[in-house]
């Protein structure tokens, strides 16, 4: 059901990193559920988490454990959230566990589960899933990591870039899963992000906001937002060149301009493969007074069901964008001034159904699996653009069928 | 596709108020789409109006009418939106037909319209219909009334009380149509509610308003509002007793009190019959800091798309739940106080599974039509409910093939 996303490229090996996966059996048959991400000595991580208030375990865990790292460990099929004191002390023995295979302290492992929320982890199995997975470790299995990470994920998501230093050729890779309670401050998705640059751990941190920022806050499903989102950016530091320290240098906004080649890459397959998704829409937001009031007009319109439902049937139904720009909260706004497109079609002018409109050209770009609705709100000099798809009878169905 | 809603009573007729009604084909075929509220020379009328900034031409002129009315005019199958200076003057000339038939002034007139965004009123179909609703108007037309102003409602609502002030008995009968598009601070809903009671203008404007609060902005269907809201009071003052003038006085909680019999009636029948609904579920917050705050997380979980797939599947997977109250934006809220209850099913104590959880007696209460939500926050001694349903198959297919 995901839309035009397309299959898993080749990801390219980042040196400093090799993930090891295993079937460990915690909730689904027949295919990986555990990925250990081992870090060379020098690595450093920092990370983006979940704004919700109910924090799975491994969440609180893994921002205490951020700055150097030796290792990542994921599981999908169980979230490891609402387990309390139990699942926090389950989520740091998992630490401990990937810390006496590596033989390093287990503070310097982050744990990241995702799958169904209030039950306990399988410890044993997740002990033997490890040791496992460790056993077979490469620089190239970021591909069977990728897959290894995914619940109701239809593909697995990833992609790599390479692009230079100061002369030197810096590698980032990239893996994300999530569908469904996708939105800004983060969603059901984790996501992860190498590369072989130098830089403090600061910085990852930096990173990871700055990433997020054009990235994974800029794209919604439903709205929802889960408690163990993360997205963590790691730095190897095996490319030599002068070590990134300062995040307003201009080889930082290299570093970063870099990555968010591969950042934003993931989050528009976040959509593409939203739960029964059948459009991928970008709804975007022009001639508003600040980027934030473009961002809520295009988030009041993304999250409207009545909007969504409209894009699942391919209906030009533009009342429903105004409905939705109406209700946005901008107190001032003037609707006798707001225009409305899709694609190049014009459909409202001035608050007005558009002279030229033709229900049958709007009717056609709708159809199109892919579309731009654009609105020009006519007050002032900002845009802002959010990645979205439709509600569709099968985002009802999984969502209904499936244990979050 | 309603859940226990039951069918219309039979409605009380109001002294004062006259109901015609009227095929136009507006839009419909075969049914009455115009219907005309004669109100005696001293009636006064107060509203709340959608809060949407594309509000519709009717909205602005009814808004501008109210206080002493003569005559309400409301049709259904366009909703006279987005529609510009031309839209403003058909809402004005539609109050005009009225006027010129009742001998009345066009500013006693207050129009309604519901339906389709976007198209230009058919005016010549409108004097017809305003001719023939006037011609068959009568006391005992409440049911028709409520009938004709319906759209993608399953079933006219409507409710009848009577009450005491001073000894003297009162009457006050409402009707309301809506599904889809409801929530706080109003929705694709209008509701007219009439009494013979003694009041100014200006209580029937305070009226409305409290009314509102404890009736039409505790329901929410999905979270959208519509261009053409209104909830209108009427008050036509033939019962004999002392004119009601002051908000404050013990006469003013007598009226508002019986009153909001009728229009929490309808506020629940709304619910009811919400677009696709198949279960009816009451969330309700209690222990929180104060009402807003308690408000605020039974909206986050009742317009959660998550929890409302899971409450159409009746799934008990209040992790769901947790990820709603847990991104509600409390910030200093304490997960590990949080207690979660389905009808007297208690699932989650202090942010746990509880340990007298069964999945299988959580799975009897959502496999009931109807239930109750219950959410401790143990933080304060504020409560607020919310009435909401759920998201079927069929919200997504009544929305996607329903124009709006």
């Amino acid at each position: 059901m995901a839309v035009n996303l397309p299959p898993i490229p080749n990801l390219l090996p980042v040196a400093g990193f090799e993930w090891g996966t295993a079937a460990a059996g915690i909730r689904y048959v027949g295919r990986d559920d555990i990925a250990v991400l081992v870090c060379s000595p020098d690595s450093v991580a920092g990370g983006v988490y979940t704004q919700n208030r109910f924090k799975a375990a491994p969440v609180i865990v893994a921002q205490e454990n951020e700055g150097n790292v030796r290792a990542l460990l994921v599981n999908s099929g169980n979230a490891n959230a609402a387990t309390g004191k139990r699942g926090l002390r389950d989520a740091k023995r998992s630490c401990q566990q990937v810390a006496t295979q590596l033989g390093c302290q287990a503070d310097e492992v982050l744990p990241f589960s995702t799958g169904v929320i209030g039950e306990f982890l399988p410890m044993d199995k997740l002990q033997l899933g490890i040791e496992k997975g460790l056993q077979n470790r490469s620089q190239d299995s970021w591909v069977a990591a990728a897959r290894a990470i995914m619940t109701t994920d239809t593909q697995p998501k990833g992609y790599s870039h390479t692009f230079d230093i100061r002369g030197q050729k810096v590698t980032t890779t990239g893996i994300a899963k999530g569908s469904g309670m996708i939105r800004p401050d983060m969603a059901t998705m984790l996501a992860f992000q190498a590369t072989d640059a130098r830089f403090s751990g600061a910085v990852a941190k930096q990173l990871a906001q700055d990433l997020t920022e054009v990235s994974f806050n800029r794209i919604t499903v439903d709205g929802d937002t889960s408690t163990n989102d993360a997205f963590v950016v790691l730095g190897s530091g095996m490319v030599d060149h002068e070590r990134i320290e300062d995040p307003t240098s201009s080889d930082y906004r290299l570093l970063r301009d870099g990555m968010a080649e591969v950042t934003t890459k993931l989050a528009e397959y976040l959509v593409r493969d939203a739960e029964g998704a059948t459009k991928f829409v970008t709804i975007q937001v022009n001639q508003g007074r600040s980027e934030r009031e473009c961002l809520q007009v295009a988030y009041t319109i993304a999250h409207s069901p009545l909007v969504k439902t409209a894009l699942f049937a391919g209906d030009p139904n533009w009342g429903r964008f105004c409905m939705a720009i109406g209700r946005a909260g901008i107190s001032d706004l003037n609707p006798d001034l707001v225009s409305l497109y899709l694609d190049d079609v014009q459909i409202a002018r001035e608050g007005l159904v558009a002279e030229t409109y033709s229900e049958a050209l709007a009717a056609q770009v709708m159809a199109q699996d892919e579309f731009l609705v654009k609105v020009n709100l006519a007050r002032g000099e900002a845009s802002a653009s959010v990645l979205t798809s439709d509600f569709s009878y099968d985002y009802v169905k999984i969502n209904a069928e499936y244990r979050t």
